[in-house]
């Protein structure tokens, strides 16, 4: 078993209201930060897991995500980033 | 003007505490991923602005990572990402 480190990115669904981003937004412009347009605030999650190889890794990760680490109503993941730690 | 996406990467300073990537270990060992050691937690932030060129866009989130969006005790930041929309 090797140990990976797999970056994972979940990102509100394209579309639906983001009211999180909204109000960095707002904040950034309260600021004087007339220039942005927008904000979209999603979470970063960087797992340490042991695995036979990378696919083994990547598809336990996935389905974590589908279990427990992102809503699959409101979000989407990416699995960004594998590498061997 | 042009108008990029920067994209920000915001994660728990290495060698804090990390008790929501804590919590997320413990949830999934208690769902069965016996194989996971652990998980870090941060936030990923995706910055539409219009700026007068790459350097300036990236300055500029670096100003708003200070002033607003990272918490220089506790968090690191690292622009991963600038593309032009």
């Amino acid at each position: 078993m090797t140990r990976f480190t797999v970056s994972v990115k979940i990102v509100p669904r394209h579309g639906l209201l983001d009211p999180q981003g909204k109000a960095v937004t707002d904040a950034l412009h309260a600021l004087g930060f007339a220039s942005v347009r927008d904000v979209h605030v999603g979470r970063l999650l960087v797992i340490e897991l042991e695995a036979a190889d990378t696919e083994a890794a990547q598809a336990k990760v996935r389905e974590m995500c589908e279990r427990l680490l992102a809503n699959p109503v409101t979000e989407d993941f990416v699995i960004a980033e594998i590498a061997t730690a």
